[in-house]
């Protein structure tokens, strides 16, 4: 331990220090609790993040796993007095260097950490594995100049990309694909309008989940949320976005996988009209539900994105249009009523009205879209699922099980429950945009058990499948906060409305 | 500012901390360093690294460029007694947040800073573009299991990788390129061995330099030395190896390509004799003396790729072996004596014994050496520059531009000269390994001066061509140091005696 001019090191500092890097090692928690001091004062910091307060603290360590065992190779101290002492320590491991800084206190004879800075060894991967499969400077330029020029587009591992192969989440898929010649023809649309793609980004296994928990890649860091998951199934390209490593996430929204990434990482997401983008060149998992959206950090990026895949004709204004909500979804601490209230008092809005939507026919509904979808899940990969067990998580895995149980009488009579519900969400958007939370709750944290995560995606998807049922367009904007943490708030226009409901969404975050 | 409970925070520290993030951000090195105590006990470090003196901190600072524009976010503020306080500011731009912590000392009635720890932001590129220009997960898997299953390979800029193109560290050239359909025959054989292909790294503008100073795609890291230059033309997979993310980096070596980067880094670099691995697929320079060679962190890995790249049939015991000294390219602070006596009273090593080369006579194999090269170069790339102009930086077109005038006359004659080089260095390494620093020092900074990079450079070719001249193979060792950074230590054996040279490479560095 190196110690500056004329300063002899206070008893106990030492042990207390390595008692602490003991505990480090092993992530024994508790021993690290009562090494930090109590109270609302006590600071942590890395690159990422400033935590302020003993419980935070605590609370963000349960949510870590043990940290990579490394060496101290140095510790230089600063005695300020008696009781007062910096030390700053040096760690490595087999392929990088940390810095941990951490000022001690000795309060009631006890040496305490009150403030902590730690910048932990550098990854030795190139890249984050969790976001991305490829990634390149760039690695596929745009083909000609214009309005998307310089933005980076992350293209889920879903969409045909000419030079490469289609992974879906699945490693043992993927070593069976052949690279493509062709490049889906959204992404190649927008190659020609100026993008450039900077690489290839995860996906939940198939795009049959709203985690982002992929078991083989592992969950892509939420930087709104730290130790929160992702959200899925578009969770590289979400991610991607809300790093900066990418203006434009290209994903699916077959029931929420864009809308739920976008809610919980406090980002701009829409899922466009079903069929108003082809999806040639896309691994399909239900294509009555399956389609085209994108994730970016704000409205107007999103609407430069519409302008290129989404044809003039599209753009009807909304004249007659009212904000209702639905009651049965609301939960208290979002404060909808607050929003709404907001809203309500927006000059540049129309009115705003309750709708009464009876939570037995949500519930019908709701069970005859997952029937649907996991009818035709397991047409799209049922067969291969079968050649290949075991190269699944155990929750996908569980879902495809169910799936390939449907018998086609359930499958009939839930088809029939999804044509009602069309109709009556088609004659409600007639004159009205819906508005309903994008997720049921903020992220959870990437600790949440199996039931809980199983849990929050039932509950989401109620909310989801109505944009779905109908293939009308939603956009989920980033003005709601659960417990200090972003919630979208999702609005659904008619058919074919993308482009008007995206100004919509401009002037309904303003009034936010 | 939140501080803590009860805690007034101490006249003239509010202003001194914004004092100090002015400097920062204009980047006023004069008011930086007045703000930083004075002494050897003033500490500073971010992730990579810690600096401990005034004058280190100084130092490092003065090899820095303006920091990118950021928000201070926040500032909390621990107050430790009247003249101590710790501050940590959340700083924010676009896309990333930083944390600043500083422990604050009023030091004769002025606050100073004795103790900082640094969180730059994240960087928004997905991965560092001036190491990699496309990366994957892998990019290129295995074709095969074998005895280098599990070893990432960064492949240079300049061989041909199936579906990529060849980029030659020039963006108008790799503009122009198309998508390859057939992997160089020195990479197929590596992915044949179980090794992948993490990604195509960066190297110098046609490999036509020593230095790593891509203007186009900036200088790798070295961190070995901070600030320092990586070294070139093989910059990008040496620091790839270096930093840990690759186990491999698949290079070139026309005239110390490999030997260079991996001096200034601390690995270990080989040039393998010429014309021994085929380079089939790969993008010349100067053919004559172009050759296949890599980057490894350590001897063993290095010799298991020889096993794998270079025939049995090339492992000839060196039987016979001296180990001379060139006394005209010893520099006293590399400490070449100490590190030859070590050598010497080795018992598993030959005797050592000096060599006398004549500096006038080296000056003239020198001259023809960089005659030929440049000769060959514009044979290789001269239609093309003509064709497009102010496609390269200015250090390497100069180089060009001389290359372009040498007349056939001068051509012919230093091939004389080559000649008569060749037959000499020969003969000495018929019975000798010849034992030089494999750079003339260690990494120059990033602000040297281009002319400071030019005579460096010319110092470290008259080392580097020995083995160029006579198509040896060479060996850098990580063993030499000056001023606290690495320098190689570089073996140069007879032709054809690769993979006896790692063995003998492997005692060198046991008894240094």
């Amino acid at each position: 331990m190196a110690n500056g001019p004329g300063e002899a090191v206070p008893d106990g500092l030492i042990e207390a220090f390595w008692r602490y890097d003991d505990a480090l090692l092993s992530n024994d928690q508790g021993t690290l609790s009562a090494l930090f001091a109590p109270g609302p004062h006590t600071l942590r910091g890395d690159g990422a993040n400033l935590l302020t307060g003993h419980d935070a603290i605590t609370a963000f360590r349960s949510g870590r796993t043990r940290i990579p065992t490394r060496l101290v190779e140095s510790v230089h101290a600063r005695i300020l007095g008696e009781d007062v002492a910096l030390l700053m320590a040096r760690t490595r491991d087999d392929s990088a260097v940390g810095l941990q800084t951490q000022l001690w206190q000795r309060i009631d004879g006890r040496w305490l950490i009150v403030a902590a800075h730690v910048s932990l060894p550098a990854a030795s991967d190139p890249f984050d594995r969790s976001v991305w499969r490829v990634v390149g400077d760039p690695l596929v330029e745009a083909t000609s100049p214009g309005p998307l020029n310089g933005l980076r587009v992350a293209v889920k591992d879903l969409y045909a990309v000419a030079g490469q192969r289609i992974g879906a989440g699945v490693p043992a898929w993927l070593a069976e694909q052949s690279v493509v010649d062709t490049t889906a023809l959204a992404v190649a649309a927008l190659l020609g309008a100026g993008a450039e793609i900077v690489g290839i980004a995860r996906t939940d296994e198939f795009a049959y989940s709203l985690a982002g928990t992929n078991v083989h890649y592992g969950s892509p860091p939420n930087p709104a949320v730290p130790g929160g998951i992702s959200g899925g199934s578009s969770s590289g390209p979400a991610s991607a976005v809300a790093l900066g490593q990418a203006e434009i996430g290209l994903g699916t929204d077959p029931a929420g996988s864009i809308r739920v990434p976008a809610s919980y990482q406090g980002l701009v997401g829409i899922r466009t009209t079903h069929d108003a983008i082809s999806r040639d060149g896309l691994l399909p998992l239900a294509p009555s539900f399956d389609t085209v959206g994108w994730l970016t950090r704000d409205v107007a990026t999103s609407a430069a994105v519409a302008r290129v895949l989404l044809p003039d004709s599209l753009l009807r204004p909304h004249r007659t249009m009212r904000v209702p909500m639905i009651e049965a979804l609301a939960r208290a601490d979002l404060k909808l009523g607050k929003t709404v209230e907001r809203l309500a008092a927006a000059d540049a809005l129309p009115p705003v009205e309750h709708l009464e939507l009876a939570a037995d026919l949500l519930e019908q509904w709701f069970t005859a879209f997952r029937t649907v979808q996991g009818w035709q899940a397991w047409q799209a990969h049922g067969a291969w699922l079968s050649a290949h067990p075991g190269s699944l998580g155990s929750d996908i895995a569980g879902r495809f099980a169910i799936a390939a149980r449907i018998t086609e009488a359930e499958m009939t009579a839930a088809t029939e429950v999804v044509a009602q519900a069309r109709e009556q969400l088609t004659a409600w958007l007639q004159d009205t945009v819906l508005v309903i939370p994008s997720a049921a709750g903020p992220a959870l944290s990437r600790n949440a058990t199996a039931d809980q995560v199983d849990t929050e995606r039932s509950s989401t998807l109620h909310m989801t499948c109505l944009a779905a049922l109908c293939g009308a367009p939603a956009v989920s904007l980033p003005v709601l906060r659960s417990a200090g943490n972003p919630v979208g708030l999702c609005l659904i226009s008619a058919p074919g409305t993308d482009r008007g409901l995206l100004e919509l969404a401009q002037t309904v975050q303003s009034a936010c």
